[in-house]
């Protein structure tokens, strides 16, 4: 498959298989969001794996599409240095790293928000995180149960597929859409 | 190489050839922006490449640190539908994809931020931007002059490499390294 091919192939996944990681793919993962590119090379974040399955349970509920993170196999929390703009577009770049990463050993994941304000604090306290860091992502990571899980189900509330290049893509000028 | 390593390959890229981008391998750098996932599936963006030389060399004086985009084959204008945490992740994730797509191709990158106010307009003018749309990112992309453009120009004022990974990673709570 060609490289660009593959990246296009992301899927979130939210059923996961009980079968383990094996620490060296975990750690190939954690390694390739350690080397994400970020705003100055200030690096802003610290990344805590959750294997303990009360801590994913209690996570679970820290958002409202979250609850994939309970039968995850791990979760993945991004600590981030701030909430500016700039930071969280660091964040976003972490994000995409570590996702591919898993999915580069056939590892599925999917993006858990944590929020609003009242929900961080709780989530907050389970990991140790202090007033100065900021949590609104955790990654569950885990093998897929099947090719199903590839899938957005039927009743997903949310559009499918993605809006067509030529509606996406513009010249020169915002609007003008001929090459 | 292994797919992970090849994304922890991705460095930014300065300095462009004049070698111009084939129509196709725009595309397919496009494409992949557009397959980007995104926080319940909103796509909250629209991409403007940018080849009119003038326009570059303008949005090169945009930003404190993006004059590499005076000397790009062209640009690719990151227009966002929000500028909350959310969409702000979500553009992080676009650029991540935008910048692995053109790697995947031997065509370098390097995000230029659009910074403050006052430079956002100028950009915003310039591309026919209204004011319920955010610029922050304009993406040079070129293929590199050479190998010298991969590495980071001795005089560079940011840190160098990545922090080690037992520094980033945390196990069950923040704080705690042992896995």
């Amino acid at each position: 498959m060609q490289q660009t091919e593959w990246i296009r192939s992301l899927r979130a996944v939210r059923q996961f298989s009980d079968r383990e990681i094996p620490s060296e793919v975990l750690r190939d993962i954690l390694d390739t969001g350690r080397w994400t590119g970020s705003s100055k090379n200030t690096q802003p974040w610290d990344l805590v794996v959750v294997r303990n399955r009360d801590t994913l349970r209690a996570l679970s509920k820290c958002g409202a599409f979250a609850g994939h993170i309970a039968g995850a196999a791990l979760g993945i929390a991004l600590v981030m240095h701030g909430d500016d703009a700039w930071t969280c577009m660091d964040e976003g770049r972490l994000m995409q790293n570590l996702m591919l990463a898993a999915w580069a050993h056939g590892v599925g994941t999917c993006i858990g928000s944590i929020y609003p304000a009242d929900n961080e604090q709780r989530a907050r306290d389970l990991l140790g995180i202090p007033k100065n860091r900021y949590l609104r992502t955790v990654l569950s990571v885990g093998y897929p149960t099947g090719p199903e899980a590839l899938r957005l189900p039927p009743n997903a509330p949310v559009p499918r597929g993605r809006r067509p290049l030529e509606d996406v893509v513009n010249w020169d000028r915002l609007g003008n859409r001929n090459p």
